[in-house]
């Protein structure tokens, strides 16, 4: 018998809750019933956002959104200013390559978060951008990148700030309306806990501006008409009726058990407890300056083999996380401490890291992870 | 209590074995184990299209693989053929139109077939056509076009014969390669019973051969990107994971109770029955000379309130079925016999036409609808 535990950075075990609702019968999407269960997550989800813009429900997964998010602002032949700080940053150029937009890459070292002062440098050399595009958090690197500061460069300018906020939105307080991001996209497989299939997509005013002159072309993500469509709760292709449903439930769990303010001090404590056990277990962090609440990247141990790692927790502890993508590919170990995850979830991935350390020939004393990341999680059932 | 009956050409009721498969903990989609069952469904996938060509899985639903098959094979200023005989020629059109290709709009009256010979016609008064763009099973006008005959005027040429369809595909038996279809799309909730988010695409060795000079842009829906990824066991982004491995549920659900044959029998016979239970009440078919077997439209009587009825149908019986689009609101219903879809499901379908008749004043002899649509149901069970 091997339990299994899934401590990767998307996707995430999803809650029973989420996937009791979501085998329930299916409704047909064009019914009054699911209408209101439409409407009522749409107006949830402004929450999450935390804007007055409506916040559109793709049919795709997040990738499928980041590429709306260009082709219904922009024009063949626009500049765009890309921070290139990991694989996902580097999505974001590929996908701008593919309209035929002049991208000018940011390129950060793997690891770090970009300056707001390299970014105000390149918008001053470029004031013929149109789009500045990052990620919230770069799930590939395990960083935080700091949006707000970002967005205090952009906001009263004409140049739109594209945000990725796959691992970040339900993550981090970031709101969009208050931080001034102009668009803002998420997925259904990060921290709202779902099966991959749903993404969420909204636009400030200034985008919405944007997008009336936007020409690149489109059909399936063609967010005026999902807007249209929204404002008569229903969607303009057949919705993911059941991931809809599943959000709706989750939703009615994030609520029953703080609301959003308890979910980021949870995934501020778990990212927190998760940095202090691998310090203790004497592993570097990728990103030691600005951590994603996401995801903890460590380097492995020059004497473990890097490809072998993440199969031994995997296959001999049944623990999942992920490994390196690009050039980190067998030097990392990325712990996703996302969405339906809790103290046990991290006491699990110290363990497991432990057991798998010493099984490696690593030299480790038993419990100095756990018990490193079990005095930060204290600090989770403080009042209680 | 209100028991709920779904007989909409879509979204389909889901299998309780494919609800039990998707609601089991989600698998983290870059192991050995998800690669599996990646590996497995699309191997199972090239059974129901009946190709050796891959098919590909999309995280979106149909409409996003509709724009797939456009984008991946076609160059802008490129000429098209599109048959627009209801609301999905018209999406046709209108995908090819946001891409700046060159229509030419075959039209047909709203519950006709496209005649093979006015296929001809058009390729012949346009031999620069790139594409010929049709629906397998017209879902809005409940027509099935003559695809087999169609493919005869394209397969020698190089025009490409695209084809939708996501109501034909596990309906009737029209294999890819066989028949010479160049670029075949479906849908996860129609024939393979699940809820919508995964969509279905296989390209032929002539569309792969214009996929290698089609310059329209894409990202998302990288055709060649995913059948790379795919000899790799996976998909280029985040795969719809609870959606695969409910497939694998329903290609297993299918397997063991007949196989395709046995699909392509079910459904021919319950529409059949369809049609002569609407009969035998007096109705008038809305496809009455190539039906599809997928879904069944009838006109309503002009006495019964056309807007009202459908309503009637859900709120007073619990039966959902679906009105008419474009200028057939109102004025029919269509009855889904697709899918997850038996016997019974005709039977109370044709016993809540019955009682919603005569509930709207309309004489209607009690059994007459179910008798004559079970007459035909009995061939279901010859040999049993």
């Amino acid at each position: 018998m091997l339990k299994r535990y899934l401590l990767a950075p998307g996707p995430t075990p999803v809650p029973p809750e989420a996937l009791l609702a979501m085998a329930a019968p299916i409704m047909h999407h064009r019914t009054p019933e699911f209408s209101a269960v439409f409407r009522r997550v749409a107006d949830r989800a402004r929450g999450l956002f935390a804007t007055e813009q409506p916040v559109l429900l793709l049919a795709s997964t997040g990738t499928g959104a980041m590429e709306a998010a260009v082709t219904n602002t922009l024009s063949r032949g626009d500049r765009v200013l890309v921070v290139e700080a990991g694989k996902f940053g580097e999505r974001w150029g590929e996908i701008c390559a593919s309209y035929g937009l002049e991208v000018t890459a940011i390129k950060v070292e793997w690891g770090q978060a970009v300056a707001p002062e390299t970014v105000a440098a390149e918008l001053a050399k470029h004031p013929d951008t149109k789009a500045l595009l990052i990620q919230g958090s770069e799930t590939s690197t395990t960083v935080l990148h700091p949006i707000a500061e970002i967005a205090r460069l952009t906001r009263e300018t004409d140049c739109l700030l594209i945000v990725d906020g796959i691992t970040s939105v339900g993550v981090v307080d970031i709101p969009m309306d208050a931080t001034g991001i102009d668009v803002l996209v998420t997925g259904s497989q990060k921290a709202i806990m779902l099966p991959p299939g749903l993404a969420l997509i909204a636009l400030s005013e200034k985008a919405w501006r944007a997008n009336r002159s936007a020409t690149l072309p489109r059909y399936y993500f063609d967010l005026a008409k999902e807007r249209k469509s929204l404002e008569k709760d229903t969607s303009a292709y057949t919705p993911a009726v059941s991931l809809i449903v599943g959000l709706d439930a989750v939703f009615d769990l994030i609520e029953s058990t703080g609301g959003l303010a308890e979910v980021y001090r949870r995934h501020a404590i778990l990212a927190e407890a998760t940095r202090a056990g691998a310090r203790a277990l004497g592993m570097r962090l990728l990103a030691s300056d600005s951590p994603s609440p996401a995801v903890t990247g460590v380097w492995l141990p020059d004497s473990v083999d890097g490809a072998e790692f993440p199969k031994l927790l995997r296959n001999v502890f049944g623990v999942q996380v992920a490994g390196g993508q690009g050039h980190l590919k067998g030097k990392i170990i990325r712990i996703g401490h996302i969405g339906y995850s809790d103290a046990f979830d991290v006491i699990v991935a110290m363990s497991a890291l432990e057991m798998a350390l010493r099984k490696s020939g690593v030299e480790v004393q038993a419990g100095a992870g756990t018990s490193a990341a079990q005095n930060v999680l204290m600090r989770l059932y403080d009042g209680a």
